[in-house]
């Protein structure tokens, strides 16, 4: 008998029940910023069930959360992924990946399995970046790609340091294990939603993800000059807003015109003073641009500056362009991705290669350790607001996948 | 010795100086929201500086304040304009006019003189509509163009309504006078900045205005679908903020295109949800439209409407445009606009007919009493911001020639 016939698929999606009502507002909209109040109530909920499901739970000083099976230290075949969110999100972003991996922990625990290799779950700290201005937080750290004192000292819009936040949740982080992915982990995988629409229209159950895109995000500023909205020529304008909205529609015309994969996306947008009669003279925006691939994500930034400055230029105004965000592209693990598609094909399931247009913590885990990812179907290719939905029966595939891919992994002996 | 003579023009500056510290921040921005504490106290000192000039100072049911020079009953010549600002204002914006009037009245006192007319200062509620959602509040109840009620039944972003700001500043409106331009004024002539650059250029003293411009403000909402900023493809999107930055620049382009002095300007916008990985679900913007005449301004405002249902299907989104604000454009009297032309050359000071671009007290006057205004030039046009500038020569220029318009208007016999 395998290790997932000791899965239950009702306790998942029971689970993902239970976890979607933290931070819920009376709309179903979920907001849980990463060690606020609301991921603060998850973390002890995910801490109950790991002890409760016999796992060695623990936190590191950037307050991942781990759960291990059994008592060995050797390096472990770790899957997971995070509970923050997107301010307004769904119920599958993250905690899908969580309480997969603690499903199978769970499964383990039943099977009375002895495994080769210890298998651990881990829940990565502020993946989102809804909170502090930086994503991927917590694996960044793991991965050594960020330095636990630099990720520390990050502050939220309060001006609360991650450090605090992190004291404030599970206490002095120099009490607690530094973390190392490297010296932790054998491998990891994590299960996620797609959050993007191919796999439901080529009606594709699973996806072996190949490569995550990079992202860089910037602040563009445009300076003009603020005027009167009713004395002042519309040929003597220095019109900040009027070239900030120039730029929004080159960035959608650029990225239309890309064929590597890339996108841009402008997020926000305000300007200054405000008054309906003000022609504004400062307007500021976001803008996030990704790509699969180094040269590609380069090349679009390039080319984002180059119409900002163009457009500035031909408007008389100053343009500022401050890179907020930078992350480079990443190839997950050949092997690791192979094995989820064999793992898929050995259980009946229809799987496709692609990439990741979003970040996820598989990103910083990829260049320290073998890492693989497994997506399930988004409906609507929806993501990133309430009405995020994954069917229940793709859930409980994605699940049984993940659960037979850390099976072979980790060597279960059931 | 004629009434000019009695000026004190260093006094009238001096003036200026005074009232722009009222609600000035470290920078010299001026923030007084009308009968916000800022304004409050600037009528307070209205009110002392009146009483000294031996005027009879009263405050009406919308908190318009006026001061008579003289016990006659009759209609009078008023003068005078308003003492509130836009968000980070400069100082010449209302000032100007209320303190003129304020040195005019000075000089009738001085000269001991008689008038045929009675004199009287007023300077108007929220003309400029920064904390109310309407403009011209006093002057608009004052001639009969806005029902007191209604009027006292606007509410600020705060929630506070008109009613309860003028309580609070001059006691029970039911205990005041009704706002009564019709009964109380024979005439009503303005003195204030251009806010545009037109004198500046032409070096041209003085502008004798014919027409003000009407206004239509409108709020634009655009709604797409608020999806992943990384996952979702360039043709899949309905990104709201891309629908709205495409309405700002057809905004600018239509207005630039036209003929008849028409003017459209986008002073604010705002996406939803906000984050820089989201694709705004949301957008929405705040448009400005004006001209001196009727049908431009209609043609336009009917223009834009059209342009945004065009790129709102282009695209799939849906659109709402919400009419804020409009008010007519209004024609001077063309006799009173005589007089000042009259009145300038007579005092040697060289003069021009033009529009207004800019809304003002007058434009609500117009169409029940007789009624004037007066420009003088602002230093590169700029207006609605703390850069404004009118320089002292042009400042006293405009105060003798107001005074030289009150006193053929009014009869002074001194």
């Amino acid at each position: 008998m395998g290790l997932t016939e000791h899965l239950r698929p009702e306790r998942f999606l029971a689970d993902l029940a239970r976890y979607r009502r933290v931070g819920a507002g009376a709309d179903g909209a979920i907001d849980r910023p990463a060690l606020g109040p609301a991921d603060c109530e998850a973390r002890r909920m995910l801490l109950a069930d790991l002890a409760a499901a016999g796992a060695h739970a623990t936190v590191d000083a950037v307050g991942n959360v781990y759960g291990r099976a059994g008592e060995e230290d050797a390096p472990a075949v770790a899957a997971g992924s995070h509970l923050d969110t997107v301010p307004r999100a769904g119920a599958y972003d993250g905690p899908v990946g969580v309480l997969a991996a603690l499903e199978v922990l769970r499964a383990l625990g039943a099977a009375r399995a002895r495994t080769r290799r210890p298998v651990e779950l881990v829940c990565f700290t502020g993946e989102e970046g809804s909170r502090f201005p930086k994503g991927t937080l917590g694996s960044a750290v793991a991965a050594g790609a960020l330095a636990l004192d630099e990720a520390l000292a990050l502050r939220d819009a309060s001006g609360v340091t991650l450090r605090e936040a992190v004291v404030a949740a599970h206490g002095d982080p120099g009490a607690l294990p530094r973390p190392d992915a490297r010296g932790r982990f054998e491998s990891y995988v994590e299960l996620h939603v797609e959050q993007g629409g191919v796999l439901e229209r080529e009606r594709t159950r699973v996806g072996a993800v190949e490569r995550i895109c990079g992202l860089v995000q910037l602040t563009a500023t445009f300076r003009g000059e603020t005027n009167h909205a009713g004395t002042t020529p519309m040929a003597l304008r220095r019109d900040a807003l009027a070239g900030a909205a120039a730029f929004v529609s080159a960035a959608e015309e650029r990225a239309r015109a890309d064929r590597s994969g890339a996108v841009a996306t402008v997020g926000w947008l305000h300007a200054e003073p405000g008054g309906y009669n003000q022609i504004p003279g400062l307007a500021r925006l976001g803008v996030d641009v990704r790509a699969p691939d180094p040269g590609a994500l380069d090349a679009l930034v390039a080319d984002l500056r180059a119409a900002a400055a163009q457009i500035a230029a031909a408007r008389a105004l100053a343009v500022e362009m401050a890179e907020r965000q930078r992350v480079e592209p990443a190839a997950l693990d050949p092997d690791y991705v192979a094995a989820v598609e064999e793992a898929a094909r050995a259980r009946g399931v229809s799987v496709r290669r692609m990439d990741s247009g979003a970040v996820h913590d598989a990103l910083k885990l990829a260049p320290v350790v073998p890492s693989a990812m497994i997506f399930v179907p988004s409906v609507g290719g929806k993501s990133h607001t309430p009405e995020e939905l994954t069917r229940d029966e793709d859930l409980v595939t994605g699940l049984t996948v993940l659960c037979e891919v850390i099976a072979r992994r980790a060597g279960v002996d059931t």
